[in-house]
């Protein structure tokens, strides 16, 4: 299927229209051959009235092009090429059944989240379906419903979580659709021969900067000095997060606890992170992708990870409370 | 000396006149051959005003004999065979040296504090004194000003810092006489030969409960049933506090943390801690005594101590922003 003569516009759904899903709903947006649906919810209503809007510091003040704004999947009667999956993955298993009436064999799904794991729900309730997997470092939030602002920060890393029922040519195929949509959409990308390294890259930092930012009300930055333990700790957790995930076969380099520390410490913003905003809020946690898939894996493998499961057993507490609403 | 013919009224000092300084106040001054001095601070122009209240389930409503009421160690120009310590364990490096007008080598200064490690800084600035060092389990808060509630907790176990510059018959004799006025005062009190046992089983209970409860919001038992890492994380702070202890010879017993476990769930009421309502009135914590002793100590003798760091680290972070008083 080529994007210049296309027999039909690609039918795209977005779920969740956070800041990343609303900056993505502007990229896919701009492709004439796109007919993009999409479901807000705790937004709807703004951006059902004047619109999605972006002020970006590199695309300019735009609104987004949306063909049909939703507010639940039950109020959709078609089915989707592509669903994009931008939501928090908060009870994330609960997601994909909703998709059920909406997507038949031929949906891809494109999971834009933080955490690991997160496509093993899609592949339990989707078998015969291609699942794209994409981390993104792309920087926007959403201060106001529907009005989304964004930075210079731009990037999405995307791959394949590889089917082994299907074709990969197939899989193949519909990947560099995916990231032909994004490519006239302008916005920048990549393609992950292992999605699942940047996956745990990723997952590696923000096991560390959510829970630590979480719980103690620092920033990064400031938390590092506030102790020589604080940084040994930092390091033996981030140790834990990479030792599991090469011991589920993710490639994770040498050095790559360091290297994220010095990251972040050469940072000149202060660095909180979206779980401490979502504590300091009193909504629930990112718990499960980003400490919780480790720790389970952790202790399925027999392993011992003193650092993982301290930072688990205090997040998932503070979470819990959270949840039960308790006043802290 | 004998306690029923005394030369002159035993001169005692009271430092601290919080829950535990009062109540520790109304025992000693029920003693006829006491003269009793204190030095209240927050609570002071309330004490002046109206006298030290007691509301005790043992004792019943009562108020403290106290014969000399004062706002700092400046205003005295006398010295005290006894200088009793209750003032909560906050930079306490700082308060021994505050003694040096109101001791003589004849002084007995006697601790009444949670944590471990609180005679150093008195050895070091009294190095010719005998130092009693205590561990209370009596319940007492202090909701308003000046008076003190008090449940049927009563027990305090009071031991030898040995001072190996002085005669152990003398310091027998001085701690003797301590028993003697808690005897006189009607309170439970035992003699411990190894008070530093006592100390460190208070301060594994402590090092865990207090920054659990501070860093999850929860109260002991809600935390204990969070998750199973969360038990084997509390285990294994234990564990690592244990084995600090018995490095510097003290003798801990074996089963500990597990005894310690199933006590704060066979309780009844729902257990937070006092640094908990420290942190969460925004007051600074008592860090170095509970977890930044054994940490300290651990870091001396090289040992690995992945619990107790966690906590410690963590710890020590929100304590110092509670300390630079910056919002959470």
């Amino acid at each position: 299927m080529s994007l210049s003569e296309p027999e039909r516009p690609f039918r795209v759904l977005l779920f969740g229209l956070g800041a990343i899903g609303g900056f993505y709903a502007y990229i896919l947006g701009k492709n004439k051959n796109v007919s993009l649906s999409v479901i807000a919810r705790s937004n709807h209503d703004a951006i059902k009235q004047y619109g999605l809007k972006i002020e970006s510091d590199v695309h300019g003040k735009q609104t987004a092009t949306i063909d049909h704004i939703y507010k639940s999947v039950q109020d959709i009667s078609t089915t989707f090429d592509y669903i994009a999956c931008a939501h928090k993955a908060i009870n994330h298993d609960t997601v994909p059944p909703l998709f059920k009436s909406v997507a038949n064999d031929q949906t891809t799904f494109v999971i834009i989240q933080n955490g690991v794991g997160n496509e093993e729900p899609f592949r339990l309730v989707f078998p015969s379906n291609t699942i794209i997997s994409c981390v993104t470092w792309t920087g926007a939030v959403q201060k106001t419903p529907g009005t989304i602002t964004h930075n210079t920060n731009e990037n999405i890393q995307i791959g394949l979580f590889p089917n082994p029922s299907l074709d990969s040519k197939l899989e193949q195929a519909r990947l560099q659709t995916c990231a032909d949509l994004l490519q006239q959409g302008g916005t920048r990308y990549s393609i992950e021969s292992d999605i699942q390294v940047a996956r745990w890259e990723k997952v590696v930092w923000n096991a560390a900067w959510n829970p630590l930012t979480t719980l103690t009300g620092l920033t990064v930055q400031d938390w590092l000095q506030t102790s020589p333990e604080a940084e040994t700790f930092t390091r033996q957790l981030m140790e834990d997060v990479i030792a599991v995930g090469r011991r589920l076969g993710v490639a994770l380099k040498d050095g790559l606890a360091e290297e994220l520390i010095a990251k972040v410490v050469a940072m000149e913003t202060p660095i909180y992170s979206s779980m401490y905003q979502d504590a300091q809020s009193g909504r629930p946690l990112e718990m499960n992708v980003i400490v919780g898939f480790p720790m389970r894996k952790a202790n399925e493998l027999g392993m011992e990870v003193p650092g993982l499961r301290a930072i688990y057993a205090l997040t998932n507490a503070v979470n819990l409370r959270l949840k039960a609403g308790t006043k802290e």
